[in-house]
């Protein structure tokens, strides 16, 4: 038989991309990511990345964790397992949830690698290529991450103090996006908490629409001042019949958590609560996309979270980052010059800072790394382009006396970029 | 304004498929993953799924390394990494590599969440909705679920006892999948090793084709007799120009590995091999699906490995291997009927048993767990229908004594089944 297509004449030396026909994507390198490779040089205070401080890792609970769950059940624990997750870490994460408001069973869990999983499991339920999806603007850049890779557009509504300003969410819902996209409390990168009276709006104008809601809570726990606030999946709950106690949750939303900012991201455990027909659509994908989630980190953590050592610990980490917050505030007041604004958050690990327009963080950034300080420009969050006069700045990651230098540091660097 | 669009009225006893659009999507859930369940009841004996025997789990070493990290490196191992993976880790796979025929660098290495993870990256790389893909057949269950989760159409090659039949592979390019997907060594589910003569053509039809080729070898150090065979990766690298040693790989093959079948499947730990540029692409994808693969894990299987230990391991394994696979074959051959045949596997997890025309091994199936001995039946290996009367075989999980229990079991349901 003669060959009956056209073969293009490709050497080694073309690029992949010629060469061969891969699949179109939108995705930029991370900003975030590139930037944490500079950490690796001890000499650079780093705002940028969102660690938490490895002095506070519960070293010696995950050490001898891990001695148990091999002593006891190694057998299991470096086996294959179910693709839902270690029933007792899920049953566990029940319980934990509980105390901050959410009802839910077991089979509404399934555990994933960090919660960044979490969100390309919602990008592979959702998003077709060119499907709009309804962020908050700016909004966190590992999600856009996921959804971009499934070829998502984006329709966007600010954020001020109070968080997603509701009043303009009606507009950005009749465009018909596939889900609502939300971190409600010390929202990353604006380090603000969507208040409880726009939480209620919010639920009920994406029930009104019949718009799904993911709602991503990595930080919910870590609050320094100020009450808690219902979760949306509480509240979507209430506003819709399942509310009473008892009943499976069948609501509208996606609730995404994360064990990275409590325990330790190195673990990667995360978890995602959806209706039960939801978990079981997930369940397939993941099967899929890594069969199940490290059997033997699921272990470790449930043996090092059980027995009320995850609220303990919780309630230092609390304290820590509370005092870092503080000294973070402190700072900038002390050594940013006027006109530059900046968040307040009650809970977190980081707060926004906003130049006079006009100003270019990118620009100011490359200043900075010679004065060997970090941040994440604001460009990076903002998934239709703007905030280019913005930057998001952690502050669990360095302790007090570091944070004081380093914002001096940064304030120089602004001081003189504003002046120039 | 008045509201512009139809809301459908749902409630919440809608199921969520209805209220909300979600993406299309052709998996169903998996028979082997729904299998694994049954194996958690001890008196069924499972031929079902790929699970390594626990027995030999490293757990000592293991338990050892766990320290050593958390004693040496906590701060590193329980913190967030970089995509590509631990260094340290990525050089000793490329040492590793390089003893069974592979010239690589760290740069063209990326660690993944298990193989796969790799498989789920391969989808994303490639896969439009519609695209064809070429497959053996029958072929890796858990590759068809990670490709079809992005929609690919197959076109299939058969096997036989030396591998995909390479006479069948000229027409198969013709149709112009988007990759060549093909597991040279003790192939999932088939356990037929490519032969040498057939390595080369594959390659250079693929070449020819300008089709990309993806290498899946999980169980390639898991050899029981015979010598090893070069993988496609070293036979595509040598039919370019890059065979010269010391250029940098730029060939056409991805090829996969994995440490779950040689140290611990719960750990977590796969690899890609890909040219530079194309691990880059891969490790911006990875970034959105979970940034990285657990620090602590990576790390863990790193301490575990080096220093000789899993090469010696290996060899442990198939001694270990290699007697259950011979406890299978003498067992078949005893108790099962005239009328059925088996592939006879140089290494690996499985052999692949096939009765007369027209039976159903999924009835076959439901009979065999009356008798409490499970294996999957062979449809579900089959991207386009057919082999509904084959059936996988798992050799690695049992204990021989117990392999002949499961067999002489199992050959009775068979004969009853013939004869009826």
């Amino acid at each position: 038989m003669e060959l009956s297509v056209a073969h293009p004449v490709t050497t080694t030396n073309t690029p992949w991309s010629d060469r061969y026909a891969l699949r179109a994507h939108g995705m930029k390198s991370s900003a975030i990511r590139e930037l944490l490779k500079l950490i690796e040089d001890p000499a650079i205070i780093s705002f940028a990345g969102g660690l938490p401080a490895p002095e506070v890792f519960p070293v010696a609970q995950i050490a001898a964790a891990a001695q148990r769950v091999l002593t006891e059940n190694a057998a299991s624990a470096l086996q294959y397992g179910a693709t839902e997750g270690y029933l007792p870490l899920r049953e566990l994460l029940v319980r934990h949830m509980a105390r901050y408001g959410i009802e839910v069973t077991p089979a509404n869990v399934l555990v994933t690698a960090g919660a960044q999983q979490a969100l390309d499991l919602v990008g592979k339920l959702f998003v077709n290529s060119g499907d709009r999806l309804l962020t908050e603007e700016p909004t966190y850049l590992g999600a856009l991450q996921a959804f971009t890779a499934y070829q998502a557009q984006y329709v966007t509504v600010p954020i001020d103090e109070e968080g997603l300003c509701t009043d303009r969410l009606e507009e950005a819902l009749r465009a018909g996006p596939k889900f609502l996209y939300v971190l409600p409390n010390f929202q990353n990168p604006g380090g603000v908490t969507l208040s409880l009276a726009r939480r209620r709006r919010l639920v009920e104008l994406a029930s009104h629409y019949g718009t799904p809601i993911v709602e991503d809570d990595p930080y919910g726990q870590l609050r320094y001042e100020g009450s808690h606030l219902p979760p949306l999946v509480k509240l979507d709950a209430e506003h819709h019949d399942s509310a009473c106690s008892g009943r499976p949750y069948r609501g509208g939303v996606i609730y995404l958590g994360s064990l990275s900012k409590t325990l330790a991201p190195g673990l990667r455990i995360g978890w995602m609560v959806a209706p039960e027909e939801v978990v079981a659509r997930l369940v397939q994908m993941k099967q899929g996309m890594d069969l199940h989630t490290s059997t033997f980190s699921q272990r470790v953590a449930c043996e090092v979270a059980r027995g009320g050592f995850l609220d303990r610990h919780v309630r230092r980490l609390r304290e820590v980052y509370g005092v870092r917050r503080d000294a973070m505030l402190a700072a900038l007041a002390r050594h940013f010059p006027p006109g530059v604004r900046w968040t307040r958050p009650q809970g977190g690990l980081f707060l926004w800072a906003t130049l006079p327009e006009g100003f270019d963080t990118s620009e100011l950034l490359r200043e900075a790394l010679k004065e060997k300080v970090a941040f994440v420009p604001g460009t990076s969050f903002h998934p239709n382009g703007g905030g280019r006069n913005t930057m998001r700045l952690n502050f669990s990651y360095a302790r007090p006396e570091v944070i004081e230098e380093g914002i001096r540091r940064l304030g120089g660097v602004v001081a003189r970029h504003l002046g120039a």
